[in-house]
């Protein structure tokens, strides 16, 4: 056990933070050695989560540092935003590797992050110093990082969508229209009458309609690896289940391929990374097909009548949009196996 | 009761059969004097929907044009894809007046009726005769007409939101891209894999991509009340939930209005009609708001980033979407007060 | 309109009064003229309720005795247990009618009050004076009656599968069981994580066991028709789904009877009363079957092998077992037709 | 890989088959050989089930017993009823481990299995030599035999609830009733009306009452822990949710005994067996808490003011109630780790 690598999740209580105990349980290479909840510090996990019971045995710790620093080598954070602005630089500093899943270190721009989370961002410093981990697309830039920003869940689903025809400078850039659909845990744990089961059972909703917060991270990848400025559309929807998003984007092209054209531009881009697998022509992903794994599934059509392209991605937002990703990254930046601990076969039915 | 209309459903065991039924049960001026079965004909029709024991005692009939004429003054026909094409002239030969709720008369094109319902299109004749019954855009039309076509449900909850901008003249046509998302009822009553619910629960899924039927008839519309050719993208998904329709529509402007100029826009569009309730902005309506009732509720958004406008909207696909819509094209068509028979609250939660 | 019976509803913004607006707005006999929030007075009830937007324009009011005197005629109190204790008094000595959907009337022993609900129970001249309103059980007391305490959803649906056997006398009293299941629409609209929908879904849980404060309101009112007492075991269970009760009760026979008398039994027990089917032999119904609507519907079965009866209610909670029973009091109060408003036809699917 | 135990699947395309899939893919001793469906051979299996894509690249067999001598050690064979009944004894002939998912040889009672599942009974022989996999109760049976057959999913549940104060003697065994719910899953892959989404969403409903082919396989279990014939009534219910199954038991004691003696009682019995988590007093499972996992968590409460003793447990029914439980019994029989690739932590939320 002494030789495994000892992690530590602050914000334990929510479903990102219980959904990597989930995880990392099964993963060979490393141990938790703290659960962390500043409001429920000294209860057992598991009265909270009986689920786990017989499973994780610990209580629930307070944010202390300086034990940190003595029983973890990494921290992921999984908090509320606003949360990390302040104590991932601490992590950071005391020489812990950090994970932060929260939205306080993706936006390059303070103001940026400050016009559309309504929250003061982080200091520059560290801002600059945490790698965006997108897994798939900056893996080179994760192998080795010590402070990772882990991407939001929609823009997971919707920047392996669109990276590989954007960054081959086969989109127009201005007309990207990104219409996503979530699951209700993508919402968090907290209450609130939106999340009410009879409110969300058997209906279905649109929410922050040009106003949600995944918008510039979206457009920040986007212009970056385009090399150009991308402005989209983006869409969220709620839907009566609990876990999955369904990304339906739309691209024009800015000269004519083939179906088959775009489809091979996928399967390269994507080769020899498990997580993503690209449809054949004429097959659509189902949130279903990914459900509690890693996985990102994408289809592609070019409507010959438009010219228009619709490609789709569906993930489980919990997983590799959220914790799986997280370790994901992980496992490449400590130079593992990029699928350590990873290998869950989607449950189905 | 012998003054009252008397009404004939065909298909009375498929769900639009089984809602019209539900629905003329409430309507003051209409008796159900035959509900109609051909592969159950001579079943109680209670013994297949217990739910409607002690309240609906009819059995089912078999389909006999001569019968017709004597106990029915208006026919519903509620069947599927192919069947309508061959009855439906027959009924109004017969003298009957004819409510369609099949796409067999929807399309004027013939060819395109076949290319994309892969059917033999029905005699051109009777198309030319029938009146495309979407209610709040061609009342004048279906006032005193004897043969409704009616509307499908997607192209329902898309044109009612589409129709003001695009006849006003402020849409780019080449841009119009609608992501619609259906409830299961939708698909019908059929037996398949696809709606089996170990499969559906807790998924979500596009299908015919680029390939719906409802395509030609929403740009067969479209085109209509621009004066030219409208060629759109859509896109279907399926929700996990029973009733309901969302529709997601991009519109680019042709020049720039205000978010205000829009919604006023669709205001003066829907003055009167009382089945449509435009929201006001920054607001945006849940399937839920209108489930079981006959409304469609539209909300709009317009993107200073990128000049695009947002609108949403939704409907219960067996009440607007067929049913009572079919109901309300009645009303019209008899001259009678149009939400007869159909001043449902929507139910919630 | 001014020869309408004139009704307040206490309590507007929870699924009770919310569902009484929805039922009272088709009832022939009574307009609305007040609805009423203590948390929520002066705002439009469509602000909070976008589904009744255009049908109900009224701004919620405040409490005031005074003027609900001027303005209605009757008063519905759809209040949380504990609310009603002080406020229904007030009412009726105001001369109003009043019909009270909470639990603060419905158990004579002031005793048994407070160690079911933990609450300080009503003045027992009020406890007194109210008439249980189980409808086609106690119609005769609810005639005339100026102040109804409406059952519990779990007893109305368990009551009325009950009821006949036991008081007829065939039922062994001891061996009672009663197995419950409800849609989460009964716990009504406040916050918990225990209604949170990624909590509910795909879900089932049992709560309360042994302690539901609707056990001795069952006890009581089998003690009642018994004419001895009785105490039975009630267990009630949490369902992925907003409306319905389904309840499941086993007793044992004091001697062998057949099938057949025992289902004529039930016949016979609500012969003439429209709102309650009994399945043939062999047919269970479910839950579906009366959604949306005021019937309670039952099967029966006789087990040969353990001589053990096995009967099946289902109603939905929010009508039957709430505001579609209170407005059928209201009927059987006023004289009216005991169906009056009440005609919906279940929705399916 | 030649080390592993080879693992064949007959079935694979049903639900049952799929899990069993799902889990053998983890675990460390076993390699699936072949993965066999008599209506899909020559198909690969990831064509109807995208969600094995890259991970199953096995093209679906077809039946041949000489082949599977060579291809596998042990045989799971997960198809409808009466299809094992010819063909396990054939595997068992091959020298084959065989594990049986269906319910051909549960019941000891030729003319009981006829009774009550309306086919022919298998061959005596055979029955008699199968050995009935209820891990926790028969494990020392399990261990070493060749021929396992595996629990039905409501036994399962049942019995792991009711075993120990049935065996300790201390149960009225006349006064066992069994009050059984499921998710949609345990009926099956099969097309039929019943499972259709829309019938089955939002609705709850008893089914097979008194007629249930799972009560003789509870009533022979039971019987032969308590020496003496027990009886009981059995009602099964279809709940909205995929996965899951919760049964309520009501048991009356032979004498008096605390709640605390009683979970005393389950804890001893089940010690050292670690699928199985028995709740504290006033703690009620519920099934997310198991979800995709082997647990099988139970809690009790006494009533003291009846006597009755209330005993509720929860599985995964395609998991601790199907394939988890035939790899648990896999285990056994080898005399690996009874957990051995079953250490699935259950999926929250």
């Amino acid at each position: 056990m002494s030789t495994k690598l000892r992690a530590a999740i602050i914000g334990s209580t929510g479903y990102g933070g219980v959904e990597l105990i989930r995880l990392l349980l099964s993963h060979p290479n490393v141990e938790i050695t703290s659960v962390i909840s500043t409001s429920r510090a000294g209860v057992p996990i598991a009265d909270g989560f009986p689920h786990l019971n017989q499973i994780v045995t610990n209580t629930l710790d307070g944010i202390d540092i300086g034990q940190l620093q003595q029983k973890a080598d990494v921290v992921f954070t999984a908090t509320p935003h606003g949360v990390a602005t302040e104590l991932a630089p601490k992590l950071v500093d005391a020489g812990l590797k950090v994970i932060d899943l929260s939205g306080d270190f993706r936006l390059k721009s303070g103001e940026a992050y400050e016009r559309w989370y309504k929250h003061k961002p982080a200091d520059p410093a560290y801002v600059e110093k945490a790698v965006y981990g997108l897994s798939e697309v900056f893996a080179d830039e994760v192998r080795g990082a010590g402070f990772i920003s882990n991407p939001g869940c929609f823009p997971t689903a919707t920047l392996l969508g669109l990276v590989p025809v954007v960054s081959e400078g086969w989109a127009d850039l201005s007309s990207i229209i990104i219409d996503a659909k979530t699951g209700v845990s993508g919402g968090g744990r907290g209450l609130s009458l939106g999340f009410h089961y009879s409110e969300i059972n058997e209906n279905l909703l649109a929410y922050k309609v040009n106003r949600h917060q995944h918008t510039p991270e979206i457009e920040q990848v986007l212009s970056r690896v385009a090399g150009e400025a991308a402005v989209v559309t983006f869409t969220t929807h709620l839907v009566p289940m609990t876990r999955g998003i369904l990304s339906t984007m739309y691209v024009n092209l800015r000269e004519m391929h083939t179906e088959e054209e775009i489809i091979n531009l996928y399967r390269r881009y994507y080769e020899g990374r498990r997580f993503v697998r690209i449809r054949p022509a004429g097959k659509w992903p189902a949130t279903k097909e990914v459900w509690g794994s890693n996985y990102c599934d994408i289809g592609i059509s070019l409507d010959q009548r438009t010219g228009r392209l619709t490609i789709i991605s569906v993930i489980d937002n919990l997983v590799k949009g959220a914790a799986g990703q997280a370790i994901q990254n992980l496992n490449l930046l400590m130079g593992w196996d990029e699928g350590a601990g990873l290998a869950f076969t989607p449950v189905y039915p």
